[in-house]
């Protein structure tokens, strides 16, 4: 049973014996940091501290996916729990998120419209929004699994070279490393917005910082034309217009994210943050630089 | 129990009265393909013909990790198995593989380095080998966890383009068809090499094509040179040099795939095959045409 | 002395021997529409049924700059106002406009933030609000005049091809035309948003009109970054990035309007309308067709 | 009345108690400068040394329209009139510049034509021809408002990058500065070449001056083939083809020019200077940086 | 024994049993075009009907090195002589040029410079000048192999792709097949310029024309610029800026060249016209047709 | 008469009253290093140690075209042979090597496919491999003189900023040093692979070196996709593809050899080594800087 602070979320670790975390990451739907995330927490298969299950819906979330997903995360032996969804204040991936939060400390990572819940959650379980991790335009007439696949790649570009990222797995690691060190747990409760990411992208140059941060405006308005194209709009000729042109705007908005990068390339100047096999970041900026 | 016939793997199919086919991904480790094969298969979460649910161990591809993600996917009540695993040449996810095949029809995706035994998969699980889902630069002081996505982020949009995605889809579904179609199953026994991968591309115009089938033969070589660096070379200056020339590779890969799909948008000839809600495939060029 | 009916906004004509449409343009401060609006409506010179002359504030709109261009304009000999200012929100532009409209049918031509004010014009003067003529990144250490003329630079590429500028024109020509027919005036009443826009682009190409859309869009979004840095972002290094975003973000946006056009020249297929020297319209599309 | 001195232009400036400068520009036709001449001078709006007042008579140079400015001109109180003029070897923009300088220093600003006559104007009137704001692709089949204003964008990148803007603002801010401080005036006699212009460019890396001085002598070509299209060329296929391949040379000098702006950025080196509010230049290159 | 009529150069051939003429390229300095010239007349070394040698001074022009490669060729059996040189107006290549015409019909080939002379080698020998194979920036600061390599390929595409070599390849095909042919000889008096060269390339597009054409005349620019930064300017910073300019123009003359040829890829409709191998031409626009 | 140590291959000079090395280039068919060699070693013409001669089958490699060319070569003073031709383990220019080898020091430089051959010539010539100068597509149907010129254009720019051209000057530079001082000779036994050539590229940023090494295993690749489009698919749709995919792929290698040298520009770091009057190397990296 785990006790909450109504302020602060501090959850009071057990003392534990062994050394690694058991994280299970549980997904319904798809965002772009769905794709990635556990690859995203230990990115050479390396860590020692860490031991990472995920079960998944696929791209379905009814009920029905939900509920076999929360069985299945269930049955496993679990010190994490991470949720990933999509639009996390439907009821369905937001009742997920808080029957396992009832279990172990959990931390919700959904996108935009998700903030809309973030009352509720407080409390109960910490929570990560990524603003430009955005709706992909969803119509039938153009969304075929090519146009889905290559526009997750765009996504995973911006949100990879904007910082957004790595203020994910810095937020993560934070709890990890809480848990694994005995000390008390604070839950994220963090919205990523521009300024959020851009301090985590080890971006230095600053027309870098300026076109990383205008690709990651860009995403978000990706999320609000896909909305308006997906949802709002009735009339057939404008809405196909309207999802295509906000997959227009993510592939241009992964173009500027990879101006940023090189411009970074060009000093020999990338930030580099690797998880070494205690789960510690070791950092350098020149490619040919030792740790 | 499922019977093999050894030249042509023909799977009989139980009489179900269901109509929905229960799939079940087990994962272990990452390739491209790892992350958003549930969506290639139901794009659109509304696919009502399969019902899909993923377990993985993460990055990591050790036998504790193998054998738990064993577990969990027998837990699950399953048609049909898809195992993704890079180098599925390894003992673990072979046997991770093979075991599960003996339970359910199994399908083994993989890369490369799972040429060498296919003959061992005979009889017994079909395979697709998406010959341009490449080794990663695995060294400690290159790849970082944005290092990793970013380069994930450019092999999605080569696997996107060039085809290799739609022929794992079309394979796919054609033994998801056939069981929902109580006919027998032909498990796929696949590589997917440039001309295959081109074959399912929808790309039209033979320039297109030509830049789509140099892409792929791009990503191929990127893996060997991720080899070459990753573990072959030991000079660390030209070893750093290797894996960070493979990534500068896939990008360029990326952006030569991307000049291919932009050729077929300047003819609005963008080939688009989604799955209706019964998983039936529709097909349409013209962006503002109706299926 | 000019009736004005309520709801539709009909100026009677009054009977004309001259065939010469007098057009004053009435600049105060700087939109990118202000730098060209003589040339677009008169683009080879060679308009007989129309005369301009404008009078400027230049980049100023204090009190005593807006009175002196009132006054100037009254000295002119003129059938037909057209007011450019950015944000008529403000008292001096939507004075400036509403007090020549007492004498003569009058346009106003400004910016997003005029939206605030339309119900204060309607029955009184036309207007015509280009969403995507964005606020420029108004801080002391960023806007020199370099950073201003080439921000306009890329301004006026995204308005070209987008259709804002045919868009503005047609409204125009409409005026014009009835004035000069001896028709009731409609004065305009138009926002040029994206589909609006797009309307009058001439793209043919779905996949121009998918990125001119999208070009639109970002176009309108640098209004809102250049908002927030330029005036609600009190952190320095903040509102350096965001106006330094913003800037970078209408460069894209000008890149990815260049893209739709280029497109269309791929086809021979660049719509192009003339005035001829009545002031009528021929159009063509392939660049060696004959009118 | 005003003295000039043969070989050195210098006017004696009237004793003014007033600390404000009244320039009026006066412009017939349009070249790139005309468009943003004021902003350039004040691009914030924020001069306490200037007050700009402008007359235009839009694209039409003919005499009655060049007549109707002067009028307009003579009737505002001026210290220093700008004339903006394409050709201006022409007499009516020639006599136009030519009248007012009787009255008041006056600055003629024209393209290269104009150099035929700078020994007509010596001793009367001060000039700034611009080698590279050039001509425009001037036929009915070709030249719609939507190819102008196109154009006139791409004019601006090259103006802007090069130095040839900041060349001009330079040169009237020196007379700006001589009249307010009861200095003797020197009016410019200047033609801006690419070494003139690139002098004032604030670019510091040497391959960034060698794009920005390829990129100036291509608009300078610009402008010959415009008159080689526009006028020379009789065969319709011909001429169509050599103005179409002067929009493609200046678009190309426009990337180029952009490319060089793009370098400086990556070494965080754009050189910006600023008009404080007494019209004195602050200068910086790090975007961060105070002034 | 050949002879000449002044007017109309027609060499009457000689009848001959032979089905190969021999034709022997006499190089001294480089060209371009003296990279490729023996590929270009065969380029899958199928032609039965000539045969290729050449002989060359290398980069040298001194009289002890055209006197050399003057005897060798002299101690070649040649049907047909073919002299490639920089400024044939130099005494050196002109003589060289004019000596062996005496002995067989010769072509000369070369650059702008050469222009001056081709009074003198009317009736004597024919001659194609090629306008924009431009002259290098030959400064000792700047010239190294490389960027002399990396000059040359740029040039190398230009004249590819707008129609300068299918020209060149035009005229002395006509030669070879009217001596093979024993018909009259009439050789070549050409000025290769931009409307020429544009009649060979092939294009179809206009837009692909303009850039074509644009492109061709970026590189006659780069001879002007080249010879003004090699030769004329003295101030060591110009020069130096002055012939890195010129390697910039040529960089982008080739990138637009390029872009032409690209958009003849978009539409399948890449002219191809090759030697078969009695060394008629076949012809074809889709790739994958047959001739 | 030459004597050869079997390990080492060394030569001993003759003494020589002689200054200059006179140097005779034996070429029959075409490589991309076929092209400039001559210029390569000679830049700007103005070297007092060397003397250059070069004689030429053009593209044909038959016995009778290259016993031509022997017979020509052995008719020069030569010092020192270098023969170039593609795939020198074909009989011809194997023997054409080896027999001029007889007389005189001799270095063969060849692709790839020479490779086999290098224990055949140990001992006797001195070889240069240069794995990245591919063969091209090499179908009737596809390649026609401007494909071909088009594509050496590609190859040049790979081969330039690589390192490849410079390893191979260096190599040949320290025969013609030997022997002009008379020191031992040392005939090259070197294989250009992407590590010796990129130690000679001159490239300092770490990026710049990926991209480069990159494009060079790229330029690779290419040559083995011509082998195979050109000899071994029979399929014609499929081999037309692979063809053009190869020319697709050496295109994109050679834009990343240019992004790679526009890295080092923006450092303004571009190695620069001229061979000055008397052969030796004088090196700088700034634009301005002396010698």
């Amino acid at each position: 049973m785990i006790n909450y602070n109504e302020d602060v979320l501090i959850v009071l670790s057990l003392s534990k014996n062994q050394m690694v975390l058991n994280i299970t990451v549980v997904k319904t739907g798809f965002l772009a940091v769905t794709t990635l995330i556990e690859a995203l927490l230990d990115e050479r298969a390396s860590r020692k501290d860490i031991s990472i299950r995920s079960v998944s819906s696929g791209a379905k979330m009814n009920k029905v996916d939900i509920d076999a997903v929360e069985q299945l995360a269930k049955s496993i032996d679990t010190d994490l729990f991470i949720v990933v969804s999509p639009n996390a204040s439907l009821d369905g991936p937001k009742n997920l998120a808080l029957n396992l939060g009832k279990l172990k400390p959990t931390i919700l990572i959904s996108d935009n419209p998700a903030t809309k819940i973030i009352e509720e959650l407080k409390g109960k379980i910490g929570y990560i929004i990524i603003q430009a991790d955005p709706l992909i335009g969803i119509r039938k007439e153009f969304l075929d699994p090519i146009e889905m696949s290559n526009f997750n790649s765009d996504v995973l570009k911006v949100l990879s070279i904007t910082g957004a990222f790595r203020a994910l797995v810095h937020e993560i690691d934070l709890v990890v490393s809480a848990i694994n060190n005995s000390q008390p747990i604070v839950l994220p409760r963090i919205i990523v917005d521009k300024h959020k990411a851009l301090s985590h992208s080890g971006l230095s140059n600053p027309y870098a910082k300026s076109k990383a941060l205008a690709s990651y405006e860009m995403a978000k308005l990706v999320g609000r034309l896909s909305a308006e194209g997906g949802y709002k709009e009735k009339d057939r000729q404008k809405y196909l217009l309207v999802v295509s042109a906000s997959h227009e705007l993510i592939r241009q908005a992964a173009i500027l994210a990879d101006e940023a990068r090189e411009i970074e390339k060009t000093h020999d100047n990338v930030f580099r943050q690797i998880h070494d096999s205690e789960g510690n970041y070791a950092t350098k900026n020149k490619l040919l630089d030792s740790f």
